[in-house]
């Protein structure tokens, strides 16, 4: 793996491991742009082999700096395989919209997508771990963490952090309209995008919310609609 | 890896690979909750290995039976090194809520996932390829292919399509309230759900649309909110 040992800060370094090749033009290694399509997300997938066989699954992520975090159970397999680190592709894809062109060839979709290498090592250190366990909490839902029924040590036991640093990583964004041949714009069919969007709905209160529970500050983030 | 021999045949077969062992009560091996998993949705993440490092590229799929689908460029590195035949799992998730408890530890969210392992091969057949190509596109928009400008030898030689099997799947869901611990309830903190829903915005119609092409019926199933 040749590793160009990019002089600037601002972006990943580049090797074949993370190189756009196909539509290069859609590619960047800017670690900002790569930082926006984390932030913008919840769920990525995790792509790691244990026995030589792939496994490609579903988590929910943070990111601080140039790290990713996920977490789950301290008896999961995913989890436990992480013991001595083992190299993972953290993904994270938007996608924006569907665009119909007049040729099938020319059809496709509007996306951002991040995809993150590097080695998935467990947090061991219980404060950074606690730490962690309240960050999480605060990045879905901004101070929430400060009036929950505190975390006991039972519950951090029983938890895995995952940290990975990102060694390199590549954005790739197709954000534009149709795309037709020059000849084919004559062709007499529909054509044009469908923007997909992610929103929240209405929230479900718990049927046992006491009853002098409002709906929080730190929901302001997830206005309905 | 044992494998049970399943005599059901609406079940996808188990094994170590597959059986879902965190919170197995949410997991099912059911080929009609796998498929439904699947067919809600157009975006992937396939996992697979090369020279010992696992990748996972988004894309979008669809399905035929129990057959997933997925296309791209003849010259694209993944699909270049399924020329062989290469193990992938292809995972397709849905994440449907975020549920607010009253302790960090039961945090949550609703969602449905599809995890599903076979070896992914080219498709060859010039016929089954062509078909699949029309396929895609109506998959996306019903009867949408015959209407286009018809798809060249060129194109289908610049493209690469690929067939997966599915050996073995699983479906897991969660699709509930907030789950406190009992003595948790009288914290004085909101707690609820909510829901997340992904939505089809207003069209955009090609600015060199033609002026006598009005919104088509195969979008009939993309109407917008
Ligand atoms: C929502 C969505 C839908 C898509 N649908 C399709 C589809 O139907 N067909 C199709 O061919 N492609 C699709 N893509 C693009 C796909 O992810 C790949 O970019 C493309 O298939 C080329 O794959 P490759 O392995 O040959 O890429 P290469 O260019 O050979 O990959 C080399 C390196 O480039 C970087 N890279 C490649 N793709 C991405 C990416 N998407 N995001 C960030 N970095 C990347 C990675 O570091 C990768 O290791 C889709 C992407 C998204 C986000
Ligand atoms: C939107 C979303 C968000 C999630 N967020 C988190 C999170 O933050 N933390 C967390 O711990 N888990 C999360 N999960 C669940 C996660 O995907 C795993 O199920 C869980 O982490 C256990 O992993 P494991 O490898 O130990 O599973 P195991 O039970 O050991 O996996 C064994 C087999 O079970 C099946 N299986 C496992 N998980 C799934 C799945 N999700 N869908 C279908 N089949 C499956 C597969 O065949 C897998 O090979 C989330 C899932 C989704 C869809
Ligand atoms: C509704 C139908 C279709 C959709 C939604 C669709 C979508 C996409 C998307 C999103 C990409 C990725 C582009 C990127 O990497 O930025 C892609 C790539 C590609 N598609 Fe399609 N496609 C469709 C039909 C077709 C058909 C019918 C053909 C061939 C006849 C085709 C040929 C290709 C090729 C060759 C690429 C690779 C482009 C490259 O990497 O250079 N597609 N498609
Ligand atoms: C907003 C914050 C959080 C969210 C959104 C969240 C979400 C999730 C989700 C979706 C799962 C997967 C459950 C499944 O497999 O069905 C999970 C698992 C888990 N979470 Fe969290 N979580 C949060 C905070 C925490 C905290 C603070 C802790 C510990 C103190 C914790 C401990 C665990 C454990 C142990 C599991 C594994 C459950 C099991 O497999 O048995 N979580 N979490």
């Amino acid at each position: 793996m040749s590793t160009d040992i990019s002089s600037d800060p601002g972006s990943y370094p580049i090797s074949d491991r993370n190189r756009v090749k196909r539509l290069h033009e859609r590619g960047s290694y800017d670690r900002a742009a790569v930082h926006a399509i984390l932030d913008a997300g919840m769920l990525c997938h995790v792509a790691y082999v244990i026995d030589g066989q792939p496994y490609c699954t579903p988590t929910l992520y943070w990111r601080e700096g140039d790290t990713l975090y996920w977490h789950g159970s301290s008896a999961s397999r995913m989890l436990r395989h992480l013991k001595e680190g083992i190299a993972a592709n953290l993904t994270v894809s938007h996608l924006d919209g569907l665009v119909l062109a007049r040729s099938g060839f020319n059809h496709s979709a509007n996306y951002r997508s991040a995809m993150c290498f590097g080695t998935a090592r467990i947090v061991e250190d219980p404060d950074e771990k606690a730490a962690a366990l309240r960050a999480v909490v605060d990045r879905f839902y901004p101070d929430r963490s400060a009036s929950l029924r505190p975390i006991t040590a039972q519950e951090i036991k029983a938890t895995t952090v995952i940290g990975m640093a990102i060694d390199q990583a590549s954005a790739k964004i197709r954000a534009k309209g149709v795309a037709d041949e020059e000849e084919d714009y004559g062709h007499p069919v529909w054509a044009g995008v469908l923007p997909i969007r992610t929103i929240i709905g209405e929230e479900q209160p718990c049927p046992r919310l006491l009853p002098e529970i409002a709906r929080p500050e730190e929901l302001a983030i997830y206005r309905a609609g």
